[in-house]
């Protein structure tokens, strides 16, 4: 039977979701608790990859398996055995055509900001601390003109080898800056995000609200269809995929 | 001139305030750096231990300098040469009889519980992660056990060579039970805490809370004058200090 499992984890300390590098992946600890659970090899699809310390309290994946058993039980025994830096939040039987990654039509990330004179020793693993000031009024007239439909080139990095069509166009339906204690956090909610995307767009806001870019010079950006003409990558620790949306 | 810092550190990675083990303690970093900044050897005196393990996010402390600085870039330059860990909140000029530790009216602890059904792998560093469920008013009715001024004796650990009187009376006048995401954060404020006191108070609620023991055994724990006939001791990693009060 095909499961669906939503996960939260701190990526701090792991190389992502998935990778092929000197570092442990999430995916994979979670595929080697599953298969000590459920006594058979496991394989675990994922929504999409995360990058190397980027966090998730939402990522969503899937696997099947032929063994049965209670679900509560099932995510008491596997959070047992997974580090605490990774929690399974929900495990349900899904229908044997769901696919984590072509079933989602969305997804919700938000992007933690902490203001360069804020000092709070507790964000400085789950948020981007600036190292300049900003204005924040730059920043929010900033955010409209990455909203609707658009070719998102100058804004995604080239994907992973094998990864990701061609195509460009996506929809961000929402970019939302909401004020938090000590900072802000950016929301985005799209149809779907280009690989590095959320972090080259916030990277472009702050440069922006830093006054190293004017906010007319973004339709230009757009236009160039070249990521080297858009602004820098924020760090990935900011970065939380918090909800991935299906039908 | 005497100084006062207020200071804010993740405790997760050092050994303490102060310590003689074999670990770093944030008395011994801060002391570094304002050597550094300042050109000239600063003993810093603050306002109480904190063990291995336990935050703050408003230490006090005070140093005495001859050297003259502007007091913001001072603080920007002290957090320049700190880890992220620990940051620096504030620093100011206070009368020369000033002393963090013996001017001290009172202080305030927060400790942080995540109850034990609601995964958070983002709160695992600062919040204690029950193993076990709780009946939250069992824990609230016992609260009201620790308030007023009594020997808390049963609740203290022996101190630190050298450190503290012999006299455990304390007053502890708030001790409030606040409901959070996930979990729960219990609010002491006291005119003073020996050692280990709020992690005893903490670890005995929860033995409460669970059903180890009933909430009519307390006035016997404090009768008995003896750490052993008291409760457990909460993990540090929940413990913050808030605020140092002075008059």
């Amino acid at each position: 039977m095909r499961h669906q499992l939503i996960i939260a984890y701190d990526g701090t300390s792991f190389g992502g979701w998935q990778t092929q590098k000197n570092s442990v992946a999430i995916q994979a600890l979670i595929e080697k608790a599953l298969a000590t659970v459920l006594r058979e090899p496991v394989s675990l699809f994922g929504s999409g990859r995360t990058d190397a310390g980027v966090h998730a309290l939402g990522q969503s994946a899937h696997f099947d398996t032929t063994a049965s058993f209670e679900l509560k039980r099932l995510l008491l025994s596997l959070n047992a055995l997974l580090p605490p830096e990774i929690r399974l939040l929900d495990v349900q039987v899904v229908p044997e055509h769901f696919h984590a990654r072509y079933d989602a039509i969305g997804k919700i990330y938000h992007y933690r900001i902490h203001l360069h004179d804020t000092p709070d020793p507790f964000k400085r693993l789950y948020s981007y601390k600036l190292p300049y000031p900003i204005d924040l009024n730059l920043l929010h007239q900033g955010t409209a003109f990455f909203l609707g439909t658009r070719d998102f080139t100058s804004f995604a990095n080239e994907a992973h080898e094998g990864s990701a069509s061609k195509n460009a166009v996506r929809t961000l339906k929402r970019l939302d800056l909401i004020e938090e204690q000590g900072g802000i956090r950016l929301e985005f909610e799209g149809d779907g995000f280009l690989y590095k995307m959320v972090r080259n767009i916030t990277g472009t806001l702050l440069d922006i609200a830093r006054g190293k870019y004017s906010i007319d010079s973004i339709p230009a950006m757009f236009a160039a269809k070249d990521r080297k003409q858009a602004g820098s990558t924020a760090p990935a620790l900011g970065l939380c995929l918090m909800q991935v949306l299906y039908p």
